[in-house]
């Protein structure tokens, strides 16, 4: 008796195998709750939360799709044992549905392009990177940018998880996430659309501040250590550089990818104030 | 016998409580070898490693300090043992101790300091950031970019820690970490030095790119999610703003300080392909 009691309140060890995660972490919740595209089935909030983070809840899952995901109570410990102990959860989880990959077609086809509605930053190409965290934070400096999408090999690219949606703080809910099976045909065909592909490399000669982007670009970024594949590099327009010193050549990823969204920023005559 | 055997050819689980620590991963070993600032006991190369491997060692380990830490071929599997299972050791450890942080007055007092031989590049102070990863990543952006040094307030700032030097990919051994028991206070002496403080903060109206670097500029970053606490914000001259989108307002904080490292680095009129 006390043994289905406990498995009734208790939250499931692990999302089903449907599709389903958990996000977690007040920001990240609140931005999927946010979100018409995405998919959640219930919200586990502890306790011991305030009644006021209960109401902020209700309001951003008002903007949210419907049906909207019920609200769960539960408590504190059950979080932390559901979603280990390095997930800074913030008395909050979703259990939803990871979110659809866009084709690259939408990009290429702008009129029919839902994904790429009123923005004009880059899109960020990432050559087999594969850590979460910093994939996340890629999303988050992407979103906070205004670029048009992050493109991922599908074969070496982490799924959707709690870890890497709480370093994009948010950012899955704004920047689509596009999927490919060949990173340098992707490119090929994006350069036969129109679009500028541009490549992050030590070795280039021109700077990153040197290049004027143009409408559509595709920043390249490679794996920490690896860089840009062979067949990457060859699909790219042109390298550019980070202006650091030799000593210390390359940048973590995502740090680049900030360096980089900012520098076609500030160079694409955007008011900064915006 | 053969358990006095094997716990000679092992590595020993935990350094002393000397201050020693380890640091793994190929480019941060060889960077902390090359330093002639930091006092290693030994390296622990894997048996599998090529012998191009031993001679980047005894090569890095030339320019480093002396006596030089001997070099002991252990089992892979061990090393993994040693450092966790998280750590991308590439079959390379380094015993060694953390470096001395440099005190502020190095940098007050320019004529006597060590600490910045021929740099021009600006302060980066952390506000009670406490990510071992974030932290890293900064010292790497910062080395990167040629910045003078990191500050931390002691209380808060993490141990140089294995993980912490690995995110730092060499930085650790490049950017000099300064250490003081009050920022706001620190800053305040900065000030009086005639420095520039300047604050990132969301909330700013000036924006990072209208900002033209002074001769000596702190740039002060505030925790995730809590930002620059008030007395930190009152000790600056001046608050600025990254060109990001409303929903979207901030960045993971090393990608922050990456980009205010460039947009400085831009500012300052240096050449950009030194």
């Amino acid at each position: 008796m006390s043994k289905s009691k406990s498995s009734k309140t208790r939250p499931r060890r692990r999302a089903g195998n449907d599709g389903t995660l958990f996000l977690y972490g007040r920001h990240t919740v609140l931005a999927a709750l946010a979100n018409p595209s995405r998919r959640s089935r219930r919200v586990l909030a502890a306790r011991d939360l305030p009644d006021s983070a209960i109401v902020e809840l209700e309001s951003a899952r008002g903007g949210g799709a419907r049906p909207h995901p019920r609200i769960e109570r539960v408590e504190r410990s059950d979080l932390s044992a559901l979603l280990g102990k390095d997930a800074r959860h913030q008395g909050l989880a979703l259990e939803t549905r990871a979110l659809t990959p866009v084709p690259l077609e939408a990009l290429i086809a702008p009129r029919t392009a839902r994904a790429i509605d009123g923005r004009t930053g880059p899109l960020i190409a990432l050559d087999q990177v594969t850590d979460p965290r910093n994939i996340g934070a890629v999303f988050r400096s992407a979103a906070a940018f205004g670029a048009l999408g992050v493109l991922l090999q599908s074969r070496h690219a982490p799924a959707e998880t709690g870890a890497l949606a709480q370093a994009a703080s948010g950012g899955l809910e704004h920047v689509p996430r596009l999927e490919v099976t060949n990173l340098a045909r992707a490119l090929d065909q994006l350069k036969t659309a129109g679009w500028w592909v541009v490549g992050l490399a030590e070795e280039a000669t021109q700077s990153l501040g040197d290049f004027e982007q143009e409408t559509r670009t595709v920043i390249v970024l490679g794996a920490e250590g690896a860089g840009l594949r062979r067949l990457t590099r060859e699909a790219c327009d042109l390298l550019v550089r980070l202006p650091t010193v030799p000593a210390m050549p390359s940048l973590n990823v995502s740090n680049a990818a900030a360096v980089a969204l900012y520098a076609l920023h500030q160079g694409d005559g955007q008011p900064q104030s915006n």
